[in-house]
């Protein structure tokens, strides 16, 4: 397989973009990237989206977007992998420059959720159809049983799951493309209109509409390029049984576990050597669940560690979600994935501003989608 | 790139399918691949498949047909080009088993369209839903103005669109997995109710339920298997612009034009050198314009070369469509790619028996997605 480089990345702020459609989102992120990289071409595009057909009608969006993004007739595919659908993209594009069939892919993502569609019900066919939702289940209320879970067998807190809220708008307020550019407070999240017991309004990563892109090259376009060298060291994914109740316990991700190792093994490195990264926080507890997953910490210990700052921006030895995460930043989810690896991208290439995480040499980004269905990981060093 | 040979394939009968929801077609083609390819295992998977969404309000399939499947945790992921996502199903695949990032990789694909969805409009997702969907467009109204820009510059007849059917059902009544296993006469498809002038219903490929798989490995597994070496020889993808209205002429299509190019320069063959193809002939004009558009009739003579019988299963000098193509064999949008490349698989297998083409050597598998948006082209040899 061929090393691949990263060379450009851009998106569109996220939030209710009421006076842009699904293809201006996409098209704004894509030509930012195509900038960013200094690219005159691509060979091909990716576009990530969970439910366009729910959302705004419209499937067949690789072609949609080649289209409007200029591009015909470069191949143009879009994958779907629930939440982690930009993760999928993301990995699409790098097996395409690996493989040697093309030199310049741009991998993206995009959702525009605020159209109008019943958001919880599509968000729905995320999780089994027969088995879940067909008995009620939404998302809010599958992550709230893994939190009782979790609180029952662990001993995690309320507070424990509402410093990650804390601190992940504490960051996404120093992110210029965040949906909450603000911070909340700890009584703040505690009193927020409760959702699905144990999980608050402010325990929830929020609707949003976003797009995201990113370039991704073979080694001889990048170094033509003068571009910095950060590389793809690790692509993983996995996955794990679609319903929740098929699992042998709650507090643990099949899939987040069986990705991490293969992207540690991939990339010849440990959780320790990891300096910054982007976690699927769509609720409060999945941040705590999957820090554990990965390995910062041990399992039961996540709640404590977001509450005693190691994942913090300032301090952490192990900053998670610097971006602002999914509940900050939002989580138009199609684009999430994207955005995690454009943060990675940004964190490596010290262009963070002033959620810059000092010396950062190696990023992670894991994406899942569902309740953890499925997962995929991605690893980025600059060199 | 590494050499990529097909070693198995499965599919369910396409029809009606009462009995059966996506997950159970799904699982019935896969394992029947899996079977028939004799592996024990399966390195990762692609699920392609238009509007799960809108059809039957579960997305997400990758995961939720790798849990049915029972092959977690390997990764598994959806992809979608409308009518085409069962080609880039396959080339996913392909392209992963190319990079050497995996060895052994099923691509399938399903649609389950009769389960009460408003079928016409879900598959209008695949159009342009602003500029043509909102104008109350839907896909036999675009293939009828191509159908009539046809007759107009080339004199193309009602009785050359309908020898299209009656050939393709010629060759779906000896097709065990057809939907409908009969033939037809000219006179029963001019007669036909006019579903959008000049197409009648029987110049329509019908709304399906069906799943189709196939295993793709790399050459070591293929000979340790002892498997018969069936090569992918070609890949290719390209796209045309989402509306119909903005192409430079109704009578070719851009994608197929394109992909055509490359999947022919990839192969070293010219069209002449193909001893079979499968063609996406969602309506009876798709085929003829296809057929000159992949370089085997002039443009123009499409027509008059299905009506002299050129491009039947007997006599014929390029036998298209001898699985009785979308019309006869049916069209589960997201399982139709992966039929057409299990036909041709079939045809080089020598296991086509009633429509088995004699000495068949090469073999093309052309599918599309919308009014040819996007198109994707394999080709494959048979050592």
């Amino acid at each position: 397989m061929r090393d691949v480089f990263v060379i450009g990345a851009g998106m569109t702020k996220f939030g209710e973009l009421w006076e842009k459609s699904i293809k201006d989102i996409f098209v704004e992120a894509g030509l930012k990237a195509i900038e960013d990289a200094g690219v005159g071409y691509i060979d091909s595009l990716y576009v990530g989206a969970m439910s366009s057909g729910l959302f705004v009608g419209q499937e067949h969006l690789g072609a949609v977007m080649a289209d409007y993004l200029g591009v015909n007739p470069v191949p143009a595919t879009r994958v779907e992998s629930a939440c982690a659908s930009g993760g999928v993209s993301f990995r699409q594009a790098y097996l395409e420059v690996a493989s040697g069939a093309s030199d310049i892919v741009l991998a993206g993502g995009v959702e525009k959720m605020t159209d109008g569609a019943d958001v919880t019900d599509a968000l729905a066919t995320a999780a089994d159809q027969e088995y879940e939702v067909y008995h009620g289940v939404t998302f809010p209320g599958l992550y709230a049983m893994i939190a009782k879970a979790h609180m029952h067998q662990y001993g995690t807190t309320r507070q424990q799951l509402a410093a990650v809220a804390v601190k992940n708008h504490r960051n996404g307020a120093k992110n210029p493309n965040a949906q909450f550019r603000f911070e909340v407070t700890l009584e703040q999240v505690l009193n927020s209109t409760r959702v699905a017991d144990p999980l608050g309004l402010l325990d929830c990563s929020p609707v949003s509409d976003g797009g995201a892109a990113v370039i991704l090259v073979s080694a001889e376009v990048a170094r033509n390029l003068k571009k910095p060298l950060i590389r793809v060291i690790a692509s993983s994914q996995a996955s794990d049984t679609i319903a929740l109740h098929s699992r042998p316990s709650f507090t643990t991700i099949g899939s987040v576990v069986k990705a991490a190792e293969k992207a540690y093994k991939m990339a010849g490195i440990k959780p320790t050597d990891v300096n910054l990264c982007e976690v699927h926080d769509c609720f409060t507890i999945a941040e705590i669940v999957v820090s554990e997953d990965l390995g910062f910490f041990e399992k039961g210990k996540g709640g404590e560690a977001v509450e005693k700052g190691l994942t913090a921006l300032e301090g952490g030895k192990m900053p998670i979600n610097t971006s602002g995460g999914l509940k900050s930043k939002g989580h138009p989810v199609g684009a999430t994935g994207i955005a995690q690896i454009i943060e990675v991208y940004e964190q490596l290439s010290g262009k963070a501003g002033a959620r810059q995480v000092k010396n950062a040499r190696i990023g992670m980004a894991q994406n899942m989608g569902g309740s953890g269905a499925s997962c995929v990981i991605h690893i980025l060093e600059v060199k």
